[in-house]
């Protein structure tokens, strides 16, 4: 593991030029080893700043991978809300959660992280195991499942909702780009629901 | 759909730069107009080739295109016969034969052929407007349908596909990677065909 740098004097906390450093060396590092494999040490000392700098600008490595592929910050607290309502209700909230994400100002930077993470495969990994580990874990129940069948509801899970996303908004198929939002709810809704109820 | 052309006499039918030129020329001509907007004509022109050169090596744009981004040229003539079978197995055929294609030795270049496809916006729209026009116009049945709801079944469709393929074999998402094909089939066969039926 590479030694620890000290903060280089005359750094201020609001300086974007430290923000975008450390940024643009996880960004290497999540390349490199993948979202697991990735220490926010090896990332600070990638940047040349102390691991503590890090936390002033990213709570987590979740955080930071966030901003790494420029998603919002909050993502992992919507999920929660999402897991958190009725259970009958959660396909339909999960699907309207994420083309709530999707439809709002952030979509131009969603779709380049989508381009981005799909593009680098060491990046792609990461991205792999950020959402399996941590969007699918956080939007899902487990209840008493085991683990095995936990995967199989969070596998199908993803399967719908990469597609929405991914159709409508970065290949921008028509027959899904120009849909109405509440129809797709509607729609896509009840086969989450099933998935998560582990019905086929 | 006719066979593919014999080599004309005198041409050497091996020669992969031509062939190769022609590819290029095509992947530059997509990009920039789209697959609807890309003639034949000016991907020959491009390729500094005769028009008639072109349909030597590719019977139709759709085979150029499908070559452009490594993609098996049989796969129209697949996707006919999963329209043609018994309607109430299309999903479970359709998601068959797609896991098929991708479970082949054709996986790394449509792994490389999605990532081409989704890093470049030219190309993208490209492929979104052949998975609209070819792929899902081929493989579902239109019956009596208005174009709306015909479209709006293709989009569900597309968007389940989709999101199945990419989360497996693109992002490798362990929760999909490591399903078998034959569950997968199973699982999802099953929304696929209620989408084809206009069910929720």
């Amino acid at each position: 593991m590479a030694a620890q740098r000290e903060p280089k004097i005359g750094r201020r906390p609001g300086n974007q030029d430290t923000r975008g450093q450390i940024i643009t060396a996880a960004r290497h590092a999540f390349a490199a080893k993948g979202f697991a494999g990735a220490s926010m040490r090896a990332i600070a000392a990638e940047a040349g700043v102390d691991a503590a700098l890090i936390h002033h600008y990213f709570e987590n490595k979740q955080q930071l991978f966030l901003a790494t592929i420029a998603l919002p910050l909050g993502l992992p607290r919507m999920l929660e809300t999402v897991a958190a309502g009725d259970r009958s209700g959660l396909g339909e909230r999960l699907v309207r959660t994420v083309l709530g994400v999707w439809d709002s100002e952030l979509q131009p930077s969603l779709v380049a992280a989508v381009r981005t993470a799909l593009t680098d495969p060491g990046l792609t990994r990461s991205v792999g195991e950020f959402l399996t580990l941590e969007v699918i874990g956080h939007a899902l129940p487990h209840d008493d499942l085991s683990a095995e069948e936990a995967d199989r509801r969070a596998g199908l899970v993803a399967s719908q909702i990469l597609g929405l996303v991914i159709g409508r908004y970065v290949l921008r198929l028509p027959v899904l780009a120009n849909r109405q939002t509440d129809d797709l709810i509607a729609e896509v809704g009840p086969t989450v629901q099933r998935y998560v109820d582990g019905r086929t």
